[in-house]
C-alpha cells in the first residue's frame, strides 16, 4: 500500500484546509472574547459532514474521507497533535497550588469532582433511557464514563476565562483552578483505567498489570520523576540551543510517556498529561520556556486536534434534543452542585460558591477528548457524542459570563459603592503629609490598623511617583494587606502640590488602597476614578460641594 | 484496516526516538561548531538499518518497520516535515540580493548553475557506468538529475556557515549568499519538471499543462501573489494574534501551495519553497515573525527529517567506495571550477573565488531531498542515493574550512600582520586631539583619503564614548569607506586621558579604521587588541621600547 502522489496532495490539502478553517473561526471567537478553541471546534463542525459534508458530499468526500492511506496520515497526525496538547495542559497543572489553599481548595476540589462523579454515574446506572441507551446492559462501563466525563473541567478554558475576568490571581480564581486541576487529574485516571479495561486490544498486559503499571507511572513522575527533570532542566535551559532544545526535551519526554502508557494499556494521552504536571511543577522551568512550548503546540497542534473533532461526524444527524437538553442540564447541574456546596462549606460566600459552581462547569476540550475516545471505542453512541461536545460548548461560553454575574465583586468595584459619606471630609490641610495622614487616619480607623503603618505606605508609594493626576485630582494610593478595597475622599480647601500633569495644585484628594494581592483591581479602581474625573467642569463642580451627601450624589451620578 | 493502540503506541515511540537521537546528535555538533543538521542526518544513519538495525533487528523492526498503518502515518508526518522544511528555506532566499550586487553575483551566480549542471549531464551522459549504470539506457532522466543534484547548493547551511565565520554581511558572503539562492530556484525548477514528467501517478494533469502550470504559478507568486502578501502581512501582523496568527498564515499558504503543485504534477515542496520566497520577500514581514516560523519548523520538523534520511536505507550496505570518490570528487569540481570561474572573471581575487568555490559546494539537506526523491521515483539506485548523501554531508562539512583556509582575510585580520613598521610612531602630543590628528594623518596618507576627513570621523566616535581601555592603552577606532582593516601605533612621551577604567593616563595609542560595512570585523579587531593588552607588564614594557622594529617584534611575540 503505497503512500502515492495523490494521497500526498489530499494530506496536504486536507490539513491546510483544517488550518485555515480553525483560523479563521478561531480568530472571530477571540474577538467576541470567547477561548479560540470554541471557534476551531465550530470550523470543524461546518467543514465536516455536519455542513460541508452535507451540501458538497463530492469535495467533502474527496478531501476529508479520500482513502485509507490519508485517513491514516491525518489520523497519526491527529493522535500526535492531542498528544501535544494533553501535554501543554499537564504542564498548566500546579499540584502546590492546590495543597496551598488549604481548606477552601481541598473541599471544594473534593465535592467537585466526588458530587459529579457520583451523580453521573447513578443517573447513568439507573435512567440509561435518558442518554437513549435501551437495552440493559447490566456492566458499569457507561455509568463509569458519564460519571468522569461529568466530573472533568477544561483547565485550559477556565483559565483563559479567569485571566480575561481579571480573578486568575483572586482567591476565587485559586480555588476554581486548583480544583479544576484535581478534577482533571482524578477524572482521566478513573477514565484511563476503564479505558484500559475495556479496550485489550494492545493485548500487551493483563488488566491488573495495567493498573499497578499506572500507579507506579503516576507515582514515580510525580516524585522521583519530577525532581530529576527539575535538577535536569537548569542544566539544559543553560547548556543547550535555546529554546529548541529544552522544547525538544519536553517533547521528547511527553512522547516516550505516551507510548508508554498506551502500551501499558491506558490511553497515550494521559501520559503526556502525567509528565507534563511532573515537568510543568519544575521550578526552574523559565516562564519563557513554558510560553514557548505553549505556542508551539496551540499554534498548529491545538486547531489541528480542535477542526479534526467536527469531522468525526454529522452533528445535524445525530442530534437528538432531548440528549441534550439532559446532559447540558446534567452538566450545570453537578459542577453547580458539586463544587458550589464544597465552596460554600469552606466558607466563602453564597455568591463566590456560585460564580464557582459555573466557573467548574466548563467542560472545554477536556470533556470532549473524552468523548472522542468514548465514542471510538463504542461506550457511547453519536447522539450520546453530540451531546457531550454540545455540552462542552455551551458550559464554556457560558462560564465567564455566569461568574462575571455572580461575582459582584466587578460591579463593587464602582467608586460609588466604596465611598461612603464616613469617608468623606472637608480639610484644610496644607501639604500633602497633612493630608494624607489623615486620610490615613479614616482608613486605619475603619479598617483597625495601625494609622502611622497605613501613613508610611502611603507616603512610600507618593515619594516614588507623586500621584497628582490633572483636574484639581490627587490620587495617593497603596496595596496594603486588606481584603476588599478602600477609598477615601477629602476636599481641601486649599491647593496642595501633588505635582499634576496640568501644573494645577490638587483640591480632591482620594485615597484608594487595595488588597496586596489583586494588582488588576488597584489598576482598575485608579482608572476609574481617573475616568471620573476627566472633565475638569465637574471637578469644579464637586469642589463648590458644601456637605458629604452632595459629593455622594454628584458621584454617583458622574 | 484501522490505526490500532498499537500502531499509536509504535508511532509515538517512533518520533520519540527519532526527536532524542537527533536532538543529541545535533547537540553534539552544534558543540563541534558544524550545522545541527549534519549530526541529525548521522543520528538517522545510526538509528537506521544501517547500524540499529544491523545490530537490533528485531527491535529496529518493531520500531521503523512495525507495520503499513505506522509507515503511512511516520510518511505522512515526514511529507509535513520536508515541506515545511523547504517552506523555511524558500523565506531564507531574497531575489533582491542577487540583483543588488549587480555583476558579481550575477555572474556567479550564473556560472555557478550552469557548469555543475553541464558537466553534471554531460559526465552522466556519456560515462554513466562510471555511477555504476550500466544497461545503456537512452533517456535523459538520469543526466538530467545528475546536472540538478550537482547544481544545488544548500542555502540553510551556506548561510549558518558564513555566520560562523562572521562574513554573512560581508561581499564575498552575499555573493555566495546570492548565488545559492539562484541555484537553488534553478535547481528545484529543473528537478521538479523532471519528476512531473516521469512520475505520472497522479495523473491528473499532462505534462505540458504541468510545464505551463507550474510556469504560470512561478510567475503569479513572485510578482501578483508576492505584492498581495506584501499587502496583507503588516494587516495580519497587526490585527490578528501575534505571532500564532502569522504563523499559521504562512503555514496555510505553505501548504495550499504544496497540495497544488503535488497536484500538477511537480513535487509539493516545490510549491511550498516557492511561497516561501514570495512571502519572505515581502518587506513588512517581521524579523520576529521570520525567527518564529524558523524556530517552529526548525525543532520538531527539520530534525524528523533528517533522521528519517538513514532510516531509508543501509548505507553500509550500499557503500560503493567508487562510485562516491567519483561523486565526492564531482561535488566539489563542478562547484569550484564553477562558481569559482563566475566570481574570478567578475573581478574577485583568486583566493576569493576560491573561497567561493568551496563554500558553494555545501549541498546539506538540499541535495539530500533531492537524492530521496530521485530514489523514490527509481532515478538513481541505492549506491548512487549514499554516495550522493555522503557528498552532501561531506563538503558541507568541510565547506567552512576551505573558506576559512582561503580567505586570507581572517589570518589577515592579526594585529601583528595588519601593523607595520611604517605605521609606529612616538608622539610628544599632550592631548587626545593633537595625538589623533598625528595617527589620522598616517592613515590618511597610507590611504590617500583627506586627513581632515578621518580625523574628524575618529573624532566623532571618540566624542560619544571615550576609548581609554587600561594598562595605558588607548584605542581610537572608527569605520570609514576603505577596503581592508587599517591600524596605526604611537607611544606618546606624555600620558593622555582617554579615560580608562583604570584611571591610567594612556600612552600606547592604536588607531583602528575597518571598513564601514564590516562590523564584526572591527569588533573583533577590537577585542584582539585588548587582549594583546590585557597584562599591564606587556603595556610597560611596550612603552620602555625605543625603535618601530623593538615594538613590532613584541607585538609578534605576544
Amino acid at each position: 500500500m503505497h503512500f502515492s502522489s495523490e494521497h500526498i496532495t489530499i494530506f496536504l490539502l486536507s490539513i491546510a484546509m483544517m488550518l485555515l478553517f480553525a483560523k479563521v473561526f478561531g480568530e472571530l471567537f477571540t474577538l467576541i472574547k470567547q477561548p479560540a478553541i470554541i471557534g476551531e471546534i465550530i470550523a470543524g463542525i461546518i467543514l465536516g459532514p455536519t455542513i460541508f459534508g452535507t451540501i458538497f458530499p463530492d469535495s467533502y468526500n474527496y478531501i476529508f474521507n479520500h482513502s485509507e492511506q490519508v485517513n491514516i496520515a491525518l489520523n497519526g497526525f491527529i493522535t500526535l497533535s492531542v498528544v501535544l496538547l494533553l501535554l501543554i495542559s499537564g504542564l498548566e497543572v500546579d499540584l502546590a497550588v492546590v495543597l496551598s489553599h488549604g481548606k477552601k481548595a481541598i473541599y471544594t476540589s473534593f465535592f467537585s469532582l466526588i458530587i459529579p462523579f457520583s451523580l453521573g454515574f447513578l443517573i447513568s446506572y439507573y435512567f440509561p433511557n435518558l442518554f437513549g441507551i435501551v437495552e440493559s446492559n447490566s456492566n458499569l462501563i457507561f455509568p463509569l464514563f458519564m460519571g468522569a466525563a461529568l466530573s472533568i473541567s477544561a483547565l485550559p478554558v477556565i483559565a483563559k476565562v479567569l485571566m480575561d475576568l481579571k480573578i486568575f490571581k483572586s482567591e476565587v480564581g485559586f480555588i476554581i483552578i486548583s480544583s479544576a486541576m484535581l478534577n482533571d487529574l482524578a477524572a482521566w485516571l478513573i477514565f484511563s483505567l476503564l479505558l484500559g479495561s475495556i479496550s485489550n486490544s494492545s493485548g500487551s498486559v493483563s488488566f491488573s498489570t495495567t493498573i499497578t503499571l499506572t500507579l507506579i507511572f503516576i507515582g514515580f513522575s510525580l516524585t522521583i520523576g519530577k525532581k530529576i527533570f527539575n535538577s535536569i532542566i537548569p542544566f539544559l535551559q543553560d547548556n543547550i540551543s535555546y529554546p529548541g532544545g529544552i522544547l525538544n526535551f519536553i517533547l521528547i519526554l511527553g512522547l516516550f510517556s505516551s507510548a508508554f502508557t498506551e502500551f501499558i494499556g491506558i490511553h497515550s494521552i494521559f501520559g503526556a498529561f502525567i509528565i507534563g504536571i511532573a515537568i510543568g511543577d519544575s521550578v526552574h522551568l523559565k516562564e519563557q520556556t513554558r510560553e514557548i512550548v505553549h505556542q508551539f503546540v496551540s499554534n498548529i497542534f491545538g486547531p489541528i486536534f480542535a477542526v479534526s473533532i467536527g469531522l468525526k461526524i454529522n452533528f445535524i444527524a445525530s442530534f437528538n434534543l432531548q440528549t441534550i437538553l439532559i446532559i447540558l442540564f446534567l452538566g450545570y447541574l453537578v459542577k453547580i452542585f458539586g463544587a458550589g456546596i464544597g465552596s460554600y462549606f469552606s466558607g466563602l460566600k453564597k455568591n463566590e460558591s456560585l460564580a464557582i459552581g459555573f466557573g467548574m462547569s466548563a467542560r472545554g476540550e477536556m470533556g470532549i477528548i473524552l468523548s472522542i475516545l468514548a465514542l471510538e471505542v463504542g461506550i457511547i453512541n453519536e447522539e450520546v457524542f453530540v451531546a457531550l461536545v454540545i455540552m462542552a460548548l455551551v458550559t464554556s461560553i457560558t462560564s465567564a459570563p455566569f461568574m462575571k454575574f455572580f461575582l459582584k465583586e466587578k460591579d463593587k468595584l464602582k467608586l460609588d459603592n466604596l465611598l461612603k459619606e464616613k469617608f468623606i471630609f472637608f480639610s484644610t490641610a496644607t501639604t500633602k503629609e497633612e493630608v494624607i495622614f489623615e486620610l490615613a487616619s479614616v482608613a486605619a480607623k475603619e479598617m483597625n490598623l495601625d494609622k502611622d503603618f497605613v501613613f508610611s505606605q502611603i507616603m512610600e508609594r507618593e515619594e516614588i511617583l507623586p500621584t497628582g493626576i490633572a483636574n484639581f485630582l490627587a490620587l495617593p494610593h497603596a496595596k496594603i494587606e486588606i481584603k476588599e478595597p478602600f477609598i477615601a475622599l477629602a476636599i481641601t480647601k486649599n491647593g496642595i502640590d501633588f505635582e499634576a500633569n496640568d501644573n494645577n495644585l490638587s483640591r480632591i484628594i482620594i485615597l484608594l488602597l487595595t488588597p496586596s494581592n489583586q494588582n488588576e483591581i488597584q489598576l482598575e479602581l485608579l482608572s476609574k476614578i481617573a475616568k471620573t474625573f476627566e472633565n475638569i467642569e465637574f471637578s469644579k463642580k464637586l469642589i463648590t460641594a458644601k456637605t458629604q451627601t452632595e459629593i455622594l450624589k454628584m458621584i454617583r451620578k458622574s
